[in-house]
């Protein structure tokens, strides 16, 4: 397939006059087919006009079709191939079997919301009928279901050119909420966000949607990422990234004249804690486990562990042996950008001179664009005293805070940010303090994992990925699996209104069978 | 009962020595029993410390304790009898019926809540079976719920000193939620704030819970109140008020460490738009119904219709005749506080002097802090024309917006800024063009309302008091009837966690058979 750069607002493709940028070849930095040209202020209001345009019908459309569309969208994905494949591996330097998984996980995720959308119990329809003898006053017939925000500014991420970025979690959620999307693909893999754009413009013209249900955008610098979220017809917005860009949206979507939801999932270290009787057990083997999940990836998860925290002792000895050994195996990974692997050496270099802490083990040498893996270790009143060892290095590093006792491990939990997920490694003897700790472990965290860790996000009904801030901008919210449509909604009740104007979810004979609550009770 | 003026932390009652007030009587002006003391920064620390220690237990409790406890609550402000009614009607100027189906509607609102906690329905639990033997990887045992968000601040309003005060809509569905409380009273009516938040604090004492569950603060200025919404440990606020102080808190909030939510209710016009067919068959009736939701509760409600649209004709001069007619029979009624009848009287008198808008009906004559309700008209030129034309003013004045045609009226609903309510007068033969102007509603409301008017609220599940910016600070969220519980939760996962450490709600024999949905489907 022919890579052609342009920007796809509604139906049409043009070239972006703002710029222009390449994608490189992650293996040689050379530039791929394509040259893209960044949209431009007149471009965005062309999006946006189209978008809104689109939202008074999209927001209409029956459940079966919005699902249908979701369905289309996969398949058109599934149906690129060897091309998506190939170019997103280039882009990335993901390996194969990455990508591949990526684009399963991707594809799954949009046939889970056209489930989810054709069920209808997202929209939450609930019905009071009306008791029109009730004393002192009559009670009127009141009739809510959720509705969808409005046009949605999505944000593709780096570490996930295909899950999280123009087909993605927030993509096809807000689709299914019933919100058209805008996206600003990621530089950093504009070919494969081409490919996949053109496949989900295929599904709206298969389904003879409204053009302005999707339009994908460009952007050479970060202005039109701006623009994007404090245009007056943009409702909300998907972003995974960096924590500074994460706050720069929410202080740009906070000053609107009409602030939106921003749903930014940001930072996380995933804090691992291990208890003293399965450290004790199973301290070697808990380490190599931990050592193959930081360096998945190139350690390029949200969800990547980047703090261990224990008791010092034998068990700890065993497991960092465990870790070492394993690490010193892994072979050197190559990382999504330049920038990236460039960022995570400066990081990792000013931990490795920090005062009060050690290196403790390392994978196997880098060369280019792959990124050494590392573990340093510190101890927890350095750890206490230091809010830089807090910070997320993005990439194959993790932190082993060595705790003189059970006190201080519980200091340095209640020393932590808000964070995607915490781990705990525990055999049955550990279970009563654990059990002790799970509250406030609750409070710091949108998922609790036991002898796991945190990689390998499960695209589930169950699934939380999301936290209390600085994890994310929004604890109240997941952008991973079903629960993650709930962001792009919100409620309308309708008051004593003649069934040919409710909407078809509310009229009595509920011709779309979708499970409603009636007077407090589901049926 | 005596009125001591103390602030109750905890389980403590202390007099507060940062300023001192008086309830004052509506009907003289003389202040009442009591000298209420404004709460110190140190008082507050103590009230958040406690809260902050209370949610630890307090989000552990059973949903039988938790419902029992909001049954208790209603219970003991049954039991305060006349006492409450008779400062309520002292410090409000609000007549006995008002005071006492406010008292039943709090009362009830607790009740549903109770009934909430106990159905579980609202942790949204769901429970994803481990797949060990998946291929190409096994699937985790993942099990998600709906947990308290922490202690939340609640805000007084002057315009329920009971439905929407101190055990009023944010306190229930937050302490519902499984979060501690802290309430600033309103200054309007602190006695009964007083008399309230002890019944509050016998049911935490009744039901064993720790004393942090709920405080009761007064603030002699807005530095406490602010100092509340700053607070580290208050993790949600619940306000409802104006657009100026429910703007404040949104600055506050999102401007600390760790931004959080703001549910702040704060103004709205509640457009009533006449459709031709009904207007033509039904103006006069219309137009009495109007003068009667109009100055109900002397306008002093968030829902009072205070804008009315219409094509121009002999219908729409019907209407006001119907309205000028009842108008002029209704008695001036006294206002909340001296300074909202001062607020109403300048507001009236500004629109009364502006260009393009003339005088079209008023009740009768007022005196102290009774108010006179009046009604305006422009034509939808000037009304386009005019921002100050589409603010609120809080009491029984509303402006009738002459339209030439359709065309004229449209462009008019799309000037329009997010309201509570929405109102639509329709006949069968208006449906159609009603129809075609109801995506536009939907995106303005929260609720939309065929053939009355927004005034008269009803605590139900189906009910939605929220809507888009500027009406609220958050168009997601509901802040009457039993989704507002929606507001002070957070989602969490656990993920391959041993039964024993499960919440009870998630635990495999389900012990409070609580509706869960499992693998997608519920059970």
């Amino acid at each position: 397939m022919m890579i052609s750069g342009n920007l796809l607002i509604g139906g049409s493709a043009r070239r972006g006059n703002n710029g222009a940028f390449f994608g490189l070849d992650a293996a040689t930095g050379e530039p791929l087919e394509g040259s893209f040209g960044g949209a431009t202020i007149a471009d965005l209001e062309d999006a946006a006009a189209l978008a809104w345009q689109a939202f008074g019908i999209y927001r209409q459309t029956s459940l079966h079709l919005r699902s249908r569309f979701l369905s289309k969208i996969a398949d058109e994905i599934a149906e690129l191939g060897e091309d998506l494949i190939s170019r997103c591996m280039a882009e990335t330097g993901l390996p194969r079997a990455r990508v591949e998984s990526e684009r399963a996980r991707t594809v799954g995720q949009l046939r889970l919301f056209a489930a989810v959308v054709r069920d209808g119990s997202f929209l939450e329809a609930r019905i009071d009928p009306g008791q029109p003898d009730r004393k002192p006053s009559p009670r009127p017939d009141l009739r809510l279901m959720k509705a969808p925000l409005g046009p949605v500014a999505v944000f593709g991420a780096s570490n996930f050119p295909l899950a999280f970025s123009v087909a993605g979690g927030d993509t096809s959620s807000a689709l299914a909420a019933g919100c058209p999307v805008i996206v600003k693909a990621h530089s950093a893999h504009p070919g494969t966000s081409e490919l996949v754009g053109l496949a989900v413009r295929r599904a709206v013209q298969a389904c003879d949607l409204p053009e302005g249900v999707f339009s994908l955008l460009y952007d050479s610098g970060n202005d039109i990422s701006q623009a994007l979220v404090a245009h007056p017809k943009i409702c909300a917005v998907g972003f995974t990234g960096s924590r500074s860009g994460g706050k720069a949206f929410m202080k740009i979507a906070a000053a609107r004249n009409q602030p939106i939801p921003v749903y930014a999932e940001m930072s996380s270290i995933n804090p691992v804690i291990l208890f003293p009787v399965a450290l004790a057990r199973r301290g070697a083997a808990i380490g190599r486990a931990f050592a193959s999940s930081l360096t998945l990836g190139a350690g390029q998860f949200c969800t990547s562990p980047g703090l261990i925290l224990a008791e010092q002792g034998n068990g700890l000895e065993e497991f960092i042996r465990g870790a070492k050994d394993a690490l010193s195996g892994i072979p050197a990974a190559t990382m999504l950008t330049d920038r990236i692997r460039k960022s995570y050496g400066a990081a990792v270099e000013q931990r490795a001179g920090r005062r009060g802490v050690e290196l403790l083990a390392q994978g196997l040498p880098a060369s280019g664009r792959a990124a050494q893996s590392v573990i340093f270790s510190t101890d927890a009143r350095t750890f206490l005293a230091g809010v830089d060892l807090h910070d997320e290095i993005f990439g194959a590093a993790s932190l082993v805070v060595r705790c003189t006792d059970q006190n201080e491990l519980e200091k340095v939990v209640h020393s932590l940010e808000g964070q995607l997920t915490i781990a705990i490694h525990i055999d049955p003897e550990d279970h009563d303090s654990a059990r002790k700790m799970l509250p406030a472990l609750e409070g710091l965290a949108g998922r609790i994992l036991v002898n796991g860790f945190g990689t390998g996000v499960e695209v589930a009904h169950a699934m939380v990925h999301g936290g209390p801030y600085p994890a994310t901008s929004d604890g109240r919210s997941t952008s991973v699996g079903s629960l993650a449509i709930e962001r792009f909604l919100r409620p309308i009740c309708y008051q004593d209104t003649p069934d040919d104007l409710l909407p078809q979810v509310l009229r009595d004979r509920n011709p779309e069978s979708v499970r409603r609550m009636e007077n407090g009770i589901f049926v």
